[in-house]
């Protein structure tokens, strides 16, 4: 008798939780279902790729791309929306010009984009010698008397045989954010840096540089890799080959725009938070659409995937247009600041900022047991071909939330050609395919669902 | 003591094969990084697109499209390269012309392309009131009553939801395969098919349409999916929208071309094959850069690899460009006919004709503990994130080969974004990522590696 119960207990207990498996299967495949025929996001895409193209803090266009988020955002059906205030730095890129000239080879135009932060030539510009480096040791050894009153030529490639192209990317990008310090340190005039991209094409790929506080600030820009490979070729020639440099960007009094957000309450705990976003800036010279204008539409996707399918989760569930990812971060510092003020308790955040191709997974930054139940996850996601569960960072703008216990998560799609676009004039609308950027915001409507149903 | 023999000979095979699976990881990332850091194969890839544009059978360009592919092979350093004569259809595409006429709503012009293998109007095109139907079910019931001297308008979509797209894509297109046929038997005068993708955009789509002997041939067009959506409004508001048809396309007699083959001799068993290889026709509205151009240039990369990194298959190793798979195979026909009368034995044949985006996997057609083994080859292929190892089918060009027990192997990408190109002017050389192209061919000569080198 007693045995009798306990076998009936179980098979109760199997039945109800296969019952809730195979229910939580249909909520999944509802939202793949409704991502994949519904074109909304990749209209809000659309709009902000073409109607607030280089929307860096402090521009006209950055003001309508928060205007533009916040009525989507509405539309979407999220309980509530609201801006929040962000301190951003203003920038804005001059007339550029840059030119090899040589005595042997003639005189040759490099295509170049200043880098976020630099200051500016004169409107004159510069003409002097040039000498290229491959690294820091290099500029050491060659000192201060083969370096000063030069241009220093940053020129080591991005690792093509890496399979992990943002590991390329992380090998070559230093020479963009402090080779215009390190170079001023031996009195260089200005620095050119090879863009940091995997692609060999004549797109210049922008980014910040830093000035450290003791150097003198010297103009940088970066060059196409195409362009840069001329220019190493002239100088093996023509050492004596000389650039001159007119880039009259300027750096402005420090100004303010706003983070997008996005909400619905939580059903049981309204009071733990967890956040899905992207960074709603974009470089100047750029429409900005797999960086990061995606991971934004995205964001305001999971709102309206789980409006329109009822999906009603126990916790509260934001999605965060982040402010100024691309200069300084204030606007992931910002949020996290404010939260930790209010003693939000923020369960999770998942953030989209390596473009919007095909999805092969997420990054968690957990580790021994909770790694392994939230890897356990991917069990969800094999019949939609998203099988990389992987220990991993979550980005940059979530990352202020880390001391907050927050769970932090990337997402990871499939990464080759991300670099082709990013920070360039490259990364236009037409570089998202639909379906690919269809599927990553099922994706991660589906993992944040996930996460909150199963407490994980 | 023999206990001590004993441990020594384990520890020494240990030994041995660790050392073996060392070596074999490190030809494998030779491989990975010679074919990541070199540019020919999408040099080959630009020339296809570029210069051998619309490579139907029975063109000037597909006659260039295989001298240019023979010296490509020699240059890759192929033991011998020899042209194989494939008897193939010549089709024609005309002018072409498509309006819809409504006294109710006006005249829109609709943009079609026309069948392979399609009959043509007369030069002044014919005019018609039109039908939708979904299927040929539809068809049945309306009848002959409500067919006969109509124009067909097959116009089911691809269904969005499913994740294979090649799955999608096999739900919509016996529209376009038998469509003509079937609504021949019911007395239309001509068919218009919404192109089976499932893009929507401007593009029509191509593709065959097969008569069944006993019908009336009559015209078949495809129409892009955005026009197909209009036509189908207007049908809604005006039943009485007729449709003018021109398209003078016209079918020639049957002529000659060219599998274009190119090996490495066995060191081992040069008697056994390997094949690898995609198709060289492509259709003549298209530059046919991911359908097949792609395939192709990947199998050639395959012989530069071996060949410039001194690998030496036991078996010999062929890469083969297949004419003719788009309008009815006859080059995987004629490959396998001449291999079955020479006796060859064909141990293992890879087809890539997927498309030539990020490499996922491979689909095997085998069975049980062969499957294992075979999938167990997934190991070698972490590092670089491919991982799908599935059982599935090899592809239309070699599976000829299956009678002779070759096993059959097809290259799986990432195929989210394959139909946005497939059959269509759109599938132009710049919808290829080089990185994506080059991780396809280190993918694919390493699978042929392994499989020869472990006996699988």
């Amino acid at each position: 008798m007693r045995l009798r119960i306990i076998i009936t207990t179980i098979l109760l207990i199997l039945g109800i939780s296969l019952l809730n498996g195979q229910e939580t299967e249909k909520i999944i495949k509802s939202i793949f279902d409704a991502a994949l025929t519904d074109q909304t996001a990749y209209k809000h895409l659309e709009y902000l790729c073409k109607n607030t193209k280089g929307r860096l803090p402090g521009s006209a266009a950055v003001a309508e791309a928060v205007e533009y988020t916040r009525q989507a955002l509405i539309k979407a059906g999220a309980d509530s929306v609201w801006l929040q205030k962000v301190p951003v730095p203003h920038w804005e890129r001059g007339h550029e010009e840059c030119r090899a000239i040589s005595s042997v080879l003639g005189i040759a135009d490099l295509t170049i984009s200043a880098l976020g932060f630099s200051v500016g030539t004169t409107t004159d510009g510069l003409l002097a010698e040039v000498i290229e480096v491959k690294d820091f040791n290099e500029l050491k050894n060659l000192g201060r008397q083969k370096i000063e009153g030069k241009i220093v030529f940053f020129n080591r490639a991005a690792d093509n045989t890496l399979i992990n192209t943002f590991a390329a990317y992380g090998g070559a990008v230093n020479q963009r954010i402090q080779g215009a310090s390190e170079a001023s340190k031996y009195g260089a005039i200005a620095v050119i840096v090879r863009s940091a991209t995997n692609a060999l094409h004549d797109f210049p790929h922008t980014g910040v540089t830093r000035y450290a506080d003791d150097v003198t600030k010297i103009p940088a820009v970066a060059v196409s890799t195409v362009d840069a490979e001329l220019l190493s070729r002239w100088l093996k020639k023509d050492p004596s080959t000389r650039i001159s440099l007119i880039s009259t960007c300027m750096n402005y009094p420090d100004t303010w725009s706003y983070n997008v957000i996005g909400e619905i309450k939580g059903s049981v705990r309204p009071n733990e938070f967890i956040t899905a976003g992207g960074h709603l800036d974009a470089w100047d010279i750029s429409e900005g659409a797999h960086d990061d204008a995606g991971g934004c539409v995205q964001a305001i996707e999971m709102i309206r995937l789980y409006k329109s399918l009822n999906i009603r989760p126990k916790r509260t569930i934001r999605a965060v247009m982040f402010m100024n990812e691309e200069m300084s971060g204030t606007g992931g510092r910002t949020y996290a600041a404010e939260a930790s003020a209010k003693g939000e308790i923020h369960y999770a955040a998942l953030e989209s900022d390596r473009g919007v191709m095909s999805p092969r997974g997420f990054g968690f930054e957990a580790e021994g047991e909770r790694l392994e139940k939230l890897q356990s996850l991917s069990k969800w996601f094999q019949p939609y071909n998203i099988r990389d569960f992987d220990k991993g960072g979550g980005g940059s703008d979530i990352s202020p939330l880390r001391t907050m216990g927050t769970l932090l998560i990337g997402n990871i799609p499939d990464i080759q050609r991300y670099f082709y676009y990013h920070h360039s004039a490259n990364d236009t609308f037409d570089k998202v395919n639909i379906r690919e950027l269809q599927m990553g915001s099922a994706a991660n409507a589906s993992l944040i669902y996930l996460i909150d149903l199963l407490d994980m």
